[in-house]
Formats: structure tokens, C-alpha cells, sequence
């Protein structure tokens, strides 16, 4: 008998039906001799529905009211699969954020979990009920509700899983696992029986938008074994852990595109320390994120460096820099937005050079340009132009996956 | 400056309008240097939406998940009322039950206030921060959350006023204070500017919706001024306290009746001690609840009981007894429902024996029979035809304020 933390999207509580169905899932697991806490998120909609109604009185509506609004949406489906459980003759009982311990700091609307306090969370599974918890919400030091913002839920199954050290911890959604390629654009895209934290850190930071960042982070920290699978399949879905079994064929988990990318180069600075110093603070002291950089070989004692940003920040850097030429020292700014990011990931890369020129003639045989390139120990990107996004995307999964296998 | 306690129903706070409305209320108290702490109810339907969200899920819920579903209604409104104020520039902050202190016993669904810890409320209102609190809930010792049942918001709001020491109790409803009768069936019914705690509690049972007696009983006890106002109007409404100022011409407060009345009379039970015990532990113990009781003068050695309950137990009543003849002796119990009960009441009645002789006198004059009496210091009930009742109201209303005039 071990303790699975089990975590259930809106598209899984959406509706009645869906809510037995996630009932079902529930105490089947408990039916094996499991305790089980159950995170769910609001149904479907309840979010947005409630932030209209937020923004029909009040469009500024202070965060902190906005937390205690949104809040309510968890605790109706809790509720609701709580009565679904008692329905099938189950021992269970629902918590709010705060009954069930989940103490965070005081950014309202994207707060982090500062400790779960679990007494009443143990004592419910000491009696062998089954705990269905809110996702995405605790309360600060001043006893106000705050959430946790963008994939609060996911943290609030994590941080569980992880204090409660618990066996397993299940993320329910609407698709049944991590894929090489997105399944909607790549043909042959396949489910990867397995993957470590770090590749679906990359991937997720591509913009495979299964898992929260903040979940796999804390999941990597604290070793908790996350599965990601659906709630409407029943199949087995994509383990994350640390270290995944021997791969035998490939060394890459999967292809990713992201689309939302400019490129910004600044053309002929002088080849001396402090420059790179100068541009990325101004950036940072305005909140615009840099993902990519590159910094050519200096020619003439100049050098060029090239950097992706989001395609909302584009016009606002270019302003930016020319605002402070004088102090940064360049000929010029080049901005484009019709690039795009394709990456592979994979944890064997590192001890495999070849994979980054196997990605390279996939693109070539293609016949797809590439802008800039660059690479980590489990990543390699390059930039595209947008229109050969797709496509390139489809050929280098082509290539490790008909050339290689498939790994999962 | 005082402190002002106002509480808000459903109706007041349907939609945006209405919840912006609430709030130009509230802050118009505050800017004439008030402290404002505002109880308010569930938007509209909210609660029943969620109730029959529950019963599609599960139609035997347990009340300790029903309570954590409707709970969420009240959270709704404050944080909306909230933004609203926020909006209009003023500081405030949303509280839950919770949050505001509420500490209940343990009966879901029903729960009575223990205690409200202040603390924190205090906290806010010196600030001379305007605060918004869910009416209708607490926590009780598991720190779970319970709902006080029908009437709970206006309970909240009183026990506020009363724990705080509040200058003034105000409950906003649609209706724009208490009436000398039904204005929507009598003619000529007028708004009340007071009456007492005791004559509200009278009116109160006698199906003058306006107030639940859990809050007029605890206004009483702890001596909090009541007034019941329209939130839509802005008039004065009507205010109920301990003692009311000096009436002149009139000594009724109000004419009520209730339809929901059967009339049981058990016939020929023997003239000796122990007969009522017999009959009424007998109902208690089946959770009958009994009103008005009338036992006639005995004749050889027989006398007859005859009692009045709810329509819905008359069937149960008659079965009961007749199933324990044997140990009660009586010759036959009749049952009658098509009857009603009209009564007036005021405070002034006890030293006014003339009032209940002019109330049988309308009575008299308008051709309605009377089937039986009841009295008590500040009231007058008597029982007539289902079908004479709304006349009933009309000949006593019309007798007392027009020969006397309106209290009001």
C-alpha cells in the first residue's frame, strides 16, 4: 500500500459525468489499497467566468480580491467530487487550500507554496479517507487566500506528493502523455513511455504546454515520480523522473517548436568586456526576458550579438537600445519576427556530438536555412524562418525517429 | 462616528448593478464617518444553482460537503462587492466566515454561532478600512466549514452588531420595512416606523417573512437596534427594539395570518391529571411541533384538547394517537385543515383588554366564524375558515386603523 497524489485539470471536472469519471479513477485507486489525495482545478470555465464577472465591476480589481473570487472555483469541484465519492460508498471529505495546510507568501495571483502544514491532511488518511484537495490556492501569513497563478494546481499536486512523500504523483489531463512532437502538426509523433525532469524542463519551456515549469522544477527537487495521463483513457501515460531507462536507439525525447519569438541582433559593437553587461541589464531592469544569445567572433574590433526575446517585447527592446546607443556603443539594431524556434531534447545528447548534426542535415535535406543555433548539454535550437517551422519540425522528427526508433 | 452593521440579501445583490448599488450604500455610510461592516448573502440564484449542481451529482450529500459547496455563494458576492468599493476608491477588504471569526457548533446545514473572534475585524476597522463579510457561515472546531441554515445571514449580521458593540444593525432587503399587514392582499397596510423585538418575533412566526426569529431573538437578547430597509428605495425603513415610543391610537402592531395550520381535537378524554403530558410528549418525541392549545371545560367527567400543527403532520398526528387510544383514553380525535390562522399582535395589547373584543367584533361584523382562541400578552390569535381568511385580515386591518389610525 503506498500514497498517490492524483491531479485533475478543468477539461477532467468540466461537467456531472466527468466528475463521476474522475471518482471512478479515484477510488479505483483506493480500491487497490492506495490512499489517495486528489488536487483538482475549477471546472472547465469557472475561471473565466468568474474574472468576467470580476472585470464586469471592477476591470483593476486589487489581486487580493481577485484571489479570494477565483479561489471559489476549487472549492466547488472539490466539493462536488467529494459528494460523487460519497455517492459510490467511499470514506472522503474535501479541503479548502488553508484546511489542507498550503501556507504561501503574499504575491497575490502568483503566490509560492512556503510549506504545507499536512497534520489534518495525515490525520484524514490515518482514518483511510480519501482527501480531495484545491489546487492552485493556500493563504499568506495574514490568513488571506492567495493563488498560486499559472499551473498552480500541478504545484499544488507536486508540493503534496513531495511533503507527503508520497509513492506517485498522477497528473490527469486531456492528453495521455509527453510526445516527440506535438501529435495535432507531426506526423508519427509517438508517446514516450519515459523522461527525466530535465527533458521536460526544455520541453516545456518550448512550449509543450503539458506541464508547468514551477511542477517539473519541484518535482526535480524534491525526486517526486510524476506520470502524465489522461483522465478519459485509462492508459498508462509518460513517466518523469530522474533518470530514465537505457535508451537503446535514440537520444532524443522530443521535437519542439515555438513560435512566439523575435530576434533581436545589435550589429558592430566594440569588442571590449562590459558590453554584453550593459545590453542585458537594461533588458532585465525592464522586465524583458532574453532566451537565446549569441555573440559572434569579433571582425574589425567588432562583434554582433543576437538574442530571442518574446514577439511582444520587439518593438519595446529595439526603442530601448537605440534610446541608450551612446551608452552601449553600436552601429545598429536588426529586429525580425518571422522566425521561429526549433528545438530538440534529449538527456543522451550530451555524450552523443552526433545528434546536433543529424538535426542540422535533417534541415539541410529539407533545404531549411538556419539563422542562429544553439546548444545545451540536453538541448539543441535553432531559428527558422516561420513559414519552414513546420516543416522543419517534421524532418528532423522524421529523422530520429524512422533513422533511429522510437525510445518510448 | 459609530459603527454600522449592514446586511445585504440575495436580491440586493443579483447582478453588477446591484452589487454597485450595495456599494454606493455602504460607502455613503462611510463617508458620514461610520465604521461599515457588511454582512451579504449569495447573489440570487447562486445558492440554488449550486444546490442543483450537488443533486445531479448526488441527491444525499452529505451536509458537510453541501456546506463547503453553498459556502462559496457568499465568498462570490463580498469579493465582487468588494472591487466595487474598491473601484469608488474607498479601502476595503473581503472577509470569509473564517477570516471574520465565525466559530459555530457542528451541525451542518444548521449550525448555531458560538463565538465571533474579532480580532481581525477589529484590526480592519480601525484601519477605517470598510470590511465585507459572508453572512450565512463559520468554521466550527475541525476548522471545517458549516452554513447557518435559512436566515443565516441576517443571524450573521446580528451577532456582528451585537459582539461589536454596533450602533445600529441595518438588514437591506427588497421590501421596505415591516407592515401593519400584507401589502400585496391588504389594502391600506402601512410601513411601521418601530416595534419591539417581541411583537417582530410574533409576526415573524406568523409568516411575515422579513426577518428569521433566530436573528430578531438574538437582537433582543443582546439589545441590537434593528432596521429593516429597502436597498433599492433609500427611505427609512422600519426599526425594531426593546421599547418603542409611546402609541396613541392604536395598540396592534400588525395583522398576520398563516395558512399552513390543521386542527386537531381529541374528543372526551377523561377529566384527570396527566392527559396533556400524555398527548404532547407523545408528539415531541415524533418531532411534531405544536402552536396553539385550548382545552375546554370538562362536562361528566370528559373534557376535550384541541391543538393546532402544520399542515404536513396532520395525517401522522391523527394515526399517532389513535395508535395509543388505549393509553391515552378519548372517545375520537377530528382533524380539520381547511382553516387558517389570523392574529394580530402589539405590545400594547396587555393593558388594552379591549383590543382582542374590537378584533372579534370585526369578526362579527364581517360574518366570519370563529372555531377557536388563543391569547397571549401581546397577541391574539384566532382560528377561522380557510376560505374566510384573507377577509379575516382585511375586516381586523380595516377596524384598527381606521377607527384608530396608523401606529406607523
Amino acid at each position: 500500500m503506498g500514497l498517490i497524489v492524483q491531479k485533475f485539470g478543468g477539461s477532467s471536472v468540466a461537467d456531472a459525468d466527468k466528475i463521476r469519471n474522475v471518482a471512478r479513477i479515484i477510488t479505483e485507486t483506493y480500491r487497490r489499497g492506495h490512499n489517495v489525495v486528489a488536487v483538482l482545478s475549477a471546472q472547465g470555465d469557472t475561471t473565466d467566468d468568474l474574472i468576467a464577472k470580476a472585470k464586469e465591476i471592477n476591470p483593476k480589481a486589487s489581486r487580493r480580491e481577485m484571489d479570494m473570487l477565483l479561489s471559489t472555483g476549487e472549492q466547488i469541484s472539490c466539493s462536488l467530487c467529494a459528494m460523487a465519492i460519497e455517492a459510490m460508498g467511499y470514506p472522503v471529505v474535501s479541503l479548502t487550500g488553508w484546511q489542507a495546510g498550503f501556507k504561501t507568501d503574499s504575491s497575490y495571483s502568483s503566490a509560492r507554496i512556503k510549506t504545507v502544514q499536512t497534520e489534518r491532511l495525515i490525520t484524514e488518511l490515518d482514518k483511510r479517507c480519501i482527501v480531495i484537495v484545491t489546487g492552485f490556492q493556500g493563504i499568506n501569513k495574514y490568513d488571506d487566500i492567495t493563488t498560486l497563478g499559472r499551473g498552480g494546481s500541478d504545484t499544488s499536486a507536486v508540493a503534496l506528493a513531495a511533503i507527503l512523500h508520497a509513492d506517485l504523483c498522477q497528473i490527469y489531463t486531456d492528453v495521455d502523455g509527453i510526445y516527440t512532437a506535438d501529435p495535432r502538426s507531426v506526423t508519427g509523433a509517438r508517446k514516450l513511455e519515459e523522461i527525466t525532469y530535465d527533458e521536460m524542463l526544455e520541453l516545456a519551456s518550448l512550449g509543450a504546454q503539458v506541464l508547468h515549469n514551477r511542477s517539473v522544477e519541484m518535482a526535480k527537487r524534491y525526486n517526486v515520480n510524476l506520470e502524465v495521463l489522461s483522465s478519459f483513457t485509462g492508459k498508462p501515460g509518460t513517466k518523469v523522473k530522474e533518470v530514465v531507462k537505457v535508451v537503446e536507439k535514440s537520444h532524443v525525447s522530443g521535437v519542439a517548436k515555438d513560435k512566439n519569438v523575435a530576434r533581436v541582433a545589435v550589429v558592430g559593437v566594440a569588442d571590449e568586456p562590459g558590453i554584453a553587461f550593459k545590453i542585458f541589464s537594461l533588458l532585465a531592469k525592464h522586465s524583458i526576458n532574453v532566451d537565446l544569445i549569441l555573440q559572434s567572433i569579433g571582425r574589425n574590433n567588432t562583434k554582433d550579438i543576437s538574442f530571442t526575446i518574446s514577439r511582444k517585447d520587439m518593438e519595446a527592446t529595439k526603442a530601448l537600445l537605440e534610446e541608450r546607443k551612446d551608452y552601449i556603443h553600436f552601429e545598429r539594431v536588426d529586429v525580425s519576427d518571422d522566425i521561429a524556434k526549433v528545438s530538440i531534447v534529449g538527456a543522451g545528447m550530451i555524450n552523443n556530438p552526433g545528434v546536433a548534426a543529424q538535426m542540422f542535415e535533417a534541415l539541410y535535406s529539407a533545404n531549411i536555412n538556419i539563422h542562429m543555433i544553439s546548444t545545451s548539454e540536453i538541448k539543441v535550437s535553432v531559428l527558422v524562418d516561420d513559414d519552414d517551422a513546420n516543416r522543419a519540425v517534421q524532418a528532423i522528427h522524421d529523422k530520429f525517429y524512422s533513422e533511429f526508433g522510437n525510445r518510448g
